[in-house]
């Protein structure tokens, strides 16, 4: 029985009884009669073609049982807590075509589960652990919009199958991580961390944004066993830095960066399913001129506050408006803004300047599992909306801390064309930054008891990103 | 009006002309009235979050107007030759998310295209153009068995729509490739060649073989500039190498490399659009040993023999054929098969030891469009089957030449079993080959009026290969 699943030597070792762990916090959480039944992803070809996408888990999937394979389904029975996996039946040539052809006993060893069967034998499987109720997974992802696929299969229509009791429970429970989950984010923010440190090394005037993309994906793959990242890579220098979600298919990091450029490079690794996301902002040359260093250290300013002020019962709306608040405090000392901060926040600067939230959960997803469940405060209306959360912080929540200021032409146009708003801009300052881009700086962090554990290890200050990088010779490629 | 795409300084300017010139062709095969309509790619998200998979373009989208953005249609008017693209109409704050919000002007300047509308109004625009028929895709990929994605839009039922005219015409087209298309090939399968290079270099007992992967990678997008890779990298070493679809995700190029093993790496990049499809099989510590050098010098032969046969006219079964006839012709003066070689193919021993296809046709897609069109010689029923075409070879096709030799247990035993089949093995020194794995070369080639023009540049012949490794302090990596 295997006792933990890694990428080989060098890599983390993941206990298989993290998945187990999962499992029993579920059934703590259910009653007797309740069978548990999760459909696992399956296999995505381009188009009409035989090639496939390199197949990733869907994440309660993994939650509940660590799965690497599609087709998949599994059930877990709250009377005797025996976890049951189905598999696919494959015909006897997979072996020639796709690799050893696993028995339901090597699946069994492989995922130290109870039980492993085949897909079709679902229904009567389940029909002979005689069940109450099957909980199917049926709920709203608010950062998408998007549902959890419920399961399906043949025959679920013999069965009484509720599918609300489960999500709110399930959706909880991943939210708090356990100490064996903490540990797999460890090491997913250590190497995501590294992997920033050599792009920072790497990037510099007349290299491509996607060139720097292609260093972080190869650290993270090459060193840290990352065969995925958490999400598409951002890589915007200059202006793209004003683009928050640059890197997609239509901005494809492609542009050449710049002297003079801010870099803003929001990537992280995945390991076993565990999601990092970090963003390091940096001068493309090394050496910040002094309106770099305003912004950025308005934007750590705010980081700053919410890493020293975030701890359990604290309300993340809070903790936004506090990096919002250290923020505006900065660039008003900097000249760029005038005014009283409060006032500023009243009418909606802050918007302006950063149009996202703070941040959000993290786990095995990057936007993890949506940050307004059933149970927790609803979304905000007003300039608060924008955030993922609004929840009060918990012991073992993992989520990112990210302000960040950006200079946005259609946001500062109409600030400019607002009265309300235009007060409080220096403008004859503040012309001068556009097309600089923007800045964020985003950790990884850990609610304990007593506060944040940064997970997050870059070099984050003007002077510490400034050696660093001044110690470009120790980049370990070309 | 821009006249080429690339991905930056260094990369190959693919000339808009490409996609003019296929609009073009496909023009002259069709009839005015007749107005052909195309659905390109949606985004797709990873389940229920709000992350999604780097979009890839559907194949025929690109070959007739090499649209790299999501949620577009496209419709050529045979009748006046006008190319009519139609785009998202985006809310105007997705500039602030995703990048600048492109107007139709910006669309037709950037892929040269007749006109641009949105795609709320498509009916309106293809009514005003008043065709007989409209013209849509839907037909079998047989390498698949799944079928071109038809178009769909509000309010297509107003219109005489034909499903079964276009799907033959286009298809053949892309079979036969232009020089604008040779001129892209040429270049992803030159940048997968010295990725392939870099590999070799790389590559040693110890390392992990999804570590060569990342190498490949690397170099693909940060030297050549393809974001993509045109299916899963298959790295397999050792026993692994007689799994011939090693890699995805349930056997994951985890495995360490071992002193002794063979490395079999099937790997492509993609750039516009356009595959590479390469296999590169050495020996993990730069050294053949006499058995791994017979194995070699035997896939070899058969590559040559392609190489030097295949020209227009030929039957793609015959060059399959003659690539196993010169492999057991090899294996049988090494002394592993015993026998007259007609008699060993009349036996099936070829396909024990390869039980896949010679080749495939290659182009936008890895296994391009499918070998058996409605036109061509449909699939031949035993042991030619697994061919992915029974094509005779035209002019400007261009396919992969991969002729392998495997030693696979299953086969192997059933072979064994098989009085007919086991006559024509030495077991004795056959069985010191299980575990040994694999060897297939696979060059991309293009066939030419005089025969066939390679367009892979790799060290091929044993020398070459060991030459290239004893080199391996010129590795660009770490």
């Amino acid at each position: 029985m295997a006792t933990s699943w890694s990428m080989g030597p060098g890599t983390l070792e993941v206990p298989l009884s993290l998945f187990a762990k999962n499992r029993s916090r579920l059934a703590d959480k259910l009653k007797s009669g309740q069978v548990v039944v999760l459909q696992g992803g399956e296999d995505i070809s381009h188009y009409d073609t035989d090639i496939e996408y390199v197949f990733r888990q869907e994440s309660y999937f993994t939650w509940i049982c660590g799965v690497r394979e599609p087709g998949c389904y599994f059930a877990l029975d709250v009377a005797t807590r025996k976890a049951h996996l189905f598999i696919r039946r494959l015909p006897e040539d997979y072996e020639i075509w796709m690799g050893k052809l696993l028995s339901c006993d090597d699946f069994k060893k492989i995922y130290a589960v109870d039980e492993v069967h085949y897909v079709d034998e679902l229904q009567s499987v389940l029909k002979s652990l005689n069940p109450e109720t099957l909980l199917t997974l049926c709920g709203p992802n608010t950062d998408s919009g998007l549902t959890a696929k419920e399961a399906v299969f043949e025959g679920i229509d013999e069965f009484k199958v509720d599918n609300e009791i489960l999500f709110p429970i399930i959706a909880e429970l991943r939210v708090i991580k356990t100490p064996e989950e903490i540990e797999v984010l460890r090491y997913v923010c250590k190497v995501s961390s590294d992997a920033h440190k050599q792009v920072m090394l790497y990037a510099k005037p007349g290299r491509k944004e996607y060139q720097c993309e292609s260093v972080f994906l190869d650290h993270c793959y090459r060193v840290g066993g990352c065969r995925h990242v958490s999400y598409t890579c951002i890589c915007g220098s200059g202006h793209n830095g004003a683009t928050l979600h640059y890197g997609h298919a239509s901005a494809p990091n492609s542009k050449l960066i710049h002297d003079g450029d801010m870099c803003l490079f929001d990537m992280g690794g995945n390991y076993a399913g565990y999601a990092a996301d970090i963003t390091c902002s940096f001068p493309a040359n090394g050496k910040f001129t002094e309106d770099q260093k305003l912004i950025y250290e308005a934007v750590l300013a705010g980081r700053d506050a919410v890493i020293r002020e975030a701890k359990p019962g604290v309300l993340w709306t809070d903790m936004h408006l506090a990096a919002n608040r250290a923020m505006l405090e900065h660039l008003k000392k900097g000249g760029l803004l005038q005014g009283d901060v409060e006032d500023m926040i009243a009418n909606g600067i802050h918007g302006i300047l950063q149009p996202h939230g703070l941040g959000h959960l993290l786990g095995l997803d990057v936007h993890d599992v949506g940050g307004y469940l059933p149970h927790c405060p609803p979304r905000p209306s007003g300039p608060l909306a924008r955030l993922r959360t609004a929840r009060p912080l918990l012991a073992n929540m993992t989520l990112t801390i990210e302000p960040g200021c950006y200079f946005i032409p259609r946001l500062l146009d109409g600030a400019k064309n607002n009265p309300a708003q235009a007060k409080f801009f220096n403008w004859e300052k503040l012309d001068k930054f556009r097309g600089f881009g923007g800045v964020r700086i985003e950790d990884d962090v850990l609610i304990t008891e007593a506060g944040v554990e940064n997970l997050t290890f870059v070099p984050r200050t003007v002077a510490e990103i400034e050696e660093h990088m001044a110690n470009g010779a120790n980049f370990k490629g070309s």
